[in-house]
């Protein structure tokens, strides 16, 4: 952040008063520019005992397997943006069932959050994707996993066969209220 | 964002190619500015049966309760997120054992997760606080909690009574890898 996003003046970096951490600080307009870390969302879909996977058409790891995932955006709960990437990168709807991994990569300030799901339908490449397959559990290509947190996901799912209770979850929208388990 | 972070021209907003949202866009230096939600995490330290709580110093909702709870930082895990959080709010140490709530608060573009946790020593009022107290369970002063998702993280914590499994977690830094659960 060279620039204040605020004013347009450049900015300097340094500890405000009452912080412990250096940020981006407009002098100008006396803005604290913070950062903080990105959500990925994702989520496992299972049909029939096999698992949809998407072969990534973009980079990085572009050729690699993966399960739907993909930045959290404004607006929309974690459950939502897990299903909005599985409709955009596998054409494909999902029921989401419940949070079961949480894996943190703070060298890339990200936190990636993954569901478990059923598939209700059919499915296909989206834009995102070279190709969609549903894998039978002893088929799943382990080498070609696209990302560390996919793999952890993935064997976690497999080890809990649908064990693991996952958390409690709550959507506060305006005065909506929605809560699961 | 009227100014971009990375040139100083004033952006505009506009759906890039290939998205399917506004974003903020220089189209001087061609950057696409993305907004995504912040995290927010905590824990609820026990010792003894009893709860922690602070009391805020700080607005908003100055003078009501609240378990210990913050943005995360670039940098850490949600675990250690919410320790810190709890060192600089209660000058506590904690011992974090499972992430066992997720409040998804899209209107205001955040996530809060919540931790169990034991209280490992003393603890004392920190800058964002004016007083910290180890409630009995029966005396939590449920009025006077600051925000929603704070009585959902207390509520269910007390329903779990330990029973939750919670989700497995997995910290991914260069090489090292650290797994729980």
């Amino acid at each position: 952040m060279k620039y204040c996003a605020t004013c347009g003046t450049p900015t300097s970096r340094e500890i405000p008063d009452g912080d412990t951490r250096e940020r981006y600080v407009c002098k100008s307009c006396n803005t604290i520019h913070y950062q903080n870390p990105l959500v990925v969302v994702g989520c496992v879909p299972e049909f029939d005992g096999k698992i949809l996977l998407c072969k990534r058409a973009i980079e990085p790891r572009y050729g690699f397997w993966t399960v739907p995932a993909g930045f959290m955006e404004l607006g929309e709960s974690i459950a939502e943006g897990a299903m909005r990437e599985t409709k955009e990168e596998a054409c494909a709807d999902v029921e989401i069932g419940h949070l079961f991994a949480a894996v943190d990569v703070p060298d890339a300030g990200q936190l990636h959050l993954f569901f478990t799901a059923k598939l209700l339908g059919n499915h296909a490449a989206g834009d995102e994707s070279l190709e969609t397959v549903l894998y039978a559990i002893d088929d799943i290509p382990w080498p070609e996993i696209a990302f560390k947190s996919g793999i952890f996901a993935l064997e976690k799912y497999l080890e809990d066969a649908g064990r693991n209770n996952g958390v409690h979850t709550q959507t506060l929208r305006n005065n909506r209220i929605k809560t699961s388990n």
